[in-house]
């Protein structure tokens, strides 16, 4: 019932606002005697820091994570963990131009018409800073699963360009600073990008997150399934308006023998010829990786004015100036893994509850 | 943490097999004197009904809904509403043919993975069936949203067809089985699925959910956002893939200036210009028609073979004879309506808690 | 968040009204493979049932339990376990009396104020007959936790007369109808509640419930403590005025030394020498017996008449006709028992789910 | 589920070891725009600090509480509230002593064998520090009740010595440090304190509360009731062994006659001309005061030896030397009141959530 927690054996709960003195986080039900310190967490942090590259807002911040709890001489007690990261560059500045006009595509408006206040400073708490804290509750949830469980995700569109799949290179992911897995997509999105930046616009992405090593048997008919959960949490990130599972909405445009998932045994062992499903049957985990795939739109702060109104209801045009990002789906990368770990972690602990082992 | 419950002050609990005695659900927290007697539910749980055209299965089913509880001399008490449906189509048959080897596409491997025991009778639990309680619970939520709401759905792609939307028209939503919304398009989805329907086959769909009416503030930062309960509520019926908002995947390929919804005060009322947004902000409604789409897959049940293992760990080839729907997705139309009108009573309900009025 | 559901991973949701036509319940998160048939909760339900001795409701209710769903070849699927009892005692009758009334101690002022309409007949939901449910769910919930785990309860006090522990005999409890295990308290109860029926009053009762064979450690720091669980639990039965555990509000009279439990090995064990902590050390079980207790007041409906009000405001004197407990105390004995299995089951699979094994 | 949470609508986590770096909470659900600062909360906790008087441990704990988040302007924003406290008497010291070996009547010996590690330093998670996180949540609840609601707490009973009633004195509770309604008794338990704390020894104590001006409706049947909510919430504090509504325990031995509370119009108001009900009839709120009282055992802490084990399995005699308080149901008087107000704040946002005003 909480608004700002989710989980439920592995429970995260957030807190804070973008221009606030700290955000952080509360990890609740983590198991016991896990290794865990700062530089867990930190390297995945890293990952999603702004300012890394031209594509991203300059805007900088050490996101600096600090352990409060849970951990003891270096292993997780089973108490709750609480991560904080104290914000560091809280500019002293006029907000005069924001706090009293809605930006368009903002949360400005309906914050303000859900609350009657908002926390204007950097967008307070609808403020794409609030990933901070899922990554680094990701982080923990990784030690959950282990090493045998391995997530990535990489950005497959950006605009109406995407990857090339017979290209696709996890190493290249790594290696670049938006997390593309296809030299050739690569080239062309710098220069889109560059071009989006230069006119003060931005644009949307898709970002596909791939779990592999997931055991069969995660997830609960009807509404508890693995890919209900997933769903809410991609859709939970900020400018998020689509996810999709396996073929997704592609799946709407085949007939049932394209879409079967052969089965057979090999060496004892269950296997699929193929992955519509995306690794999910009946809202239950099937062995093979769990893919997941969801849509961020273009970043409303434009530097073209669009039409929008005053706070006390006067026509105004509004332009974002200042630091913003071009394309916020990349950035989503690291934080599509983060919620695909914590989901899973979620149903891991839930799996061994109902069922044992 | 309940994996057959969903909502929180709004709250649905669905039980029942396909081919069990009955099927129900237990509706908490609905607010007293609402009208309400089986008549108010019956009509929705009609169009849901299969075996109302040659496209879907020929089951024959009476859904004939009772209410144990909760309603005292026609009005709800604020007690749980017990509905049950019994099932009358339990014919006596032998299911050798399922009980031991694996439809592939449907659950049965994977219960039986999580569990190590299944009903494979019909599905059991895993059986669009169980979305007839979906349909109930949905007629009582529309009792809590009032008249001012108005939700309905329509089919908008069948296979690779999508629907026309200048020539979209909710009177011929209703008139037609297909809840097809444009009078083109339904002659091409008649032809098609009779096809698919003569093959043996299947095919998958696109549906349009839309919510008119809905008041400003509905939906909670960060984890009880309105499109994330949405997106695990559409995700959560049988045979979805995806499901997305307003501009959903297609806003990956837009620019922040032809994704921005412009504002403008219009008689003291803010008016919004375009509903890219599809109605959600920040994860809190706008006061603009919610619109939601998710896309079903082609059923797996298809007369051809497909290869597959028994339980006993034995290669088979599979084909699903019997009743089957060529397209499930029509049968989905009533109940995405029954899940929007469940999530939004239940955050009518959350934002009426915390924020009153 | 739902008002009829207790339980986290076993979870138990209730519905149904005195008078209606069925009230049951459903079991979600119950493990699979446990061996369940109605033959399991049927004795259980047959030692709540009213109507067994002159010292209870002479009430006739077969309570005759169905299983609609979760169980296939009489074993648990791991779905939803929905359990039924059909009221067979609706005597068709006139109302008049209580419909306008309210009954002083009776919770028929409460539920009108709050929602302003309530089903007056025989109680409605406030109705002791509810907990008939809870007693089929503390049936599953005993299968949950398996031979090893022994739960029984006993009546220690009525009126103002202790049972004496040193005559303590549970072979006594399941012989008589008080659930008396002290022989020399029977013969006095017996005489008391004789008068106390006669005179048209009722009196109050004490109730002490023993888990042996809990594991250690079940139950969690801070707010999933075992016996803030199982004072929720049992605070939640009808009549219950007070909850303890262990040496309970005895413990404010004593001093450090006299409440310490001390320690020692023994074969390798961890062994008490004695148990004034009632098995449960900062909210986890320690390994010895889980004991409570319960104070149930003594039942409103009297042949008295009482000050009281009428629904539309004037005064009136309120005396309650017909079938009456005259210490609703005894049946409460099953259903503790119940409670206590429920909250043990729950724990045992969240514990599971945390920390595994 | 979360272990770490209570609370539905109004919801409080907790974090926080007593000798880690801080310990703090996130109160979310809070209504928006109720004025809120650190000065709201900081006199509440004051009262609960430690080393006020010679009767509570001499630790010295400035307890000065921050909010990180949830609040703008000086006013709550509808967001999570970050509530922590740094410690500040970390002293660096050797724990040698009560690292490997379990304190008697302490969480020490549960911890360990339902995690397998545990932070001995304090008491880790299982400190009373925690509860100062209560008191900090439920400041913040007071102001979600409003000035409309009063709540209050007393001692009524150290040792075997109990207060009596007729010399019940609010205005001196606020006055002397043991928080003692009743001149008389305050000077009996004083010197009765006095020589507890000389022997080394300690001794329990009832607390009981009251909350007034609770409007009638709160609290819900059957597993959502106003007196299981304040039974989980009171028994979940640090030695707490029992809970009672009203008459509580003393209700087993009344007649239905002694504990009817008799009800009459008034002005067109009802009245009751008694309250052994405590304010709460059918788990929903009457509308006259809610009494609540609870009792907690002697701390564990002494300096007698007392039997215990080492964590590697050989007896040992422990004492436990250092600060600590006589009486620890002293300290407890605060937290009671802030529970009874986190759990009256919760109802009434459930409450106007369900029914609306």
């Amino acid at each position: 019932m909480s608004y700002n927690t989710f989980g439920h054996m592995f429970r995260v709960t957030t807190w804070g606002e973008s221009h606030g003195p700290a955000i952080g986080c509360v990890v609740d039900g983590c198991p016991p005697r896990l290794s865990l310190s700062e530089a867990d967490i930190q390297p995945w942090l890293d990952r999603r820091r702004p300012g890394q590259s031209k594509f991203t807002t300059q805007r900088q911040e050490a996101d600096r994570v600090e352990i409060l709890s849970g951990v003891f001489e270096g292993q997780t007690t089973g108490t709750p963990i609480s991560l904080v990261i104290h914000n560091t560059d809280q500019r002293s500045r006029d907000y005069g131009d924001i706090a009293g006009r809605y930006r368009p595509g903002h949360a400005d408006v309906t914050y303000d018409r859900k609350y009657g206040i908002r926390d204007y400073r950097g967008g307070g708490r609808s403020s794409a800073r609030e990933t901070a804290m899922r990554v680094a509750a990701g982080a923990v949830a990784r030690k959950v699963l282990g090493q045998g469980i391995r997530i990535r995700a990489a950005l497959v569109q950006v605009g109406a360009h995407k990857v090339e799949r017979a290209r696709w290179d996890w190493d290249l992911v790594s290696r670049n600073p938006l997390f593309c897995p296809d030299p050739v997509a690569l080239v062309q999105w710098e220069d889109l990008l560059a071009d989006v930046r230069k006119a003060g616009s931005s644009i949307g992405a898709v970002i596909e997150v791939v779990a592999e090593g997931v055991p069969p048997g995660l997830g609960a008919p009807i509404y508890g399934k693995l890919d209900s959960d997933l769903a809410m949490a991609l859709m939970s990130i900020n400018a998020v308006k689509g996810v999709e599972i396996g073929e997704g909405f592609a799946a709407a445009a085949l007939t049932g023998e394209e879409n079967a998932d052969p089965m057979r045994m090999r060496d004892d062992m269950l296997e699929f010829a193929s992955n519509h499903a995306g690794g999910i049957l009946g809202g239950i985990s099937t062995g093979q990786p769990v893919v997941a795939r969801f849509a961020v739109k273009p970043t409303s702060s434009i530097l073209t004015p669009v039409p929008s109104v005053t706070r006390s209801g006067e026509n105004v045009d509004v332009m974002t100036k200042g630091r913003h990002d071009p394309c916020v789906g990349i950035r989503a990368v690291p934080v599509g893994e983060a919620m695909m770990a914590c989901v899973l972690a979620d149903h891991l602990l839930r799996h061994r509850g109902q069922v044992g082992s």
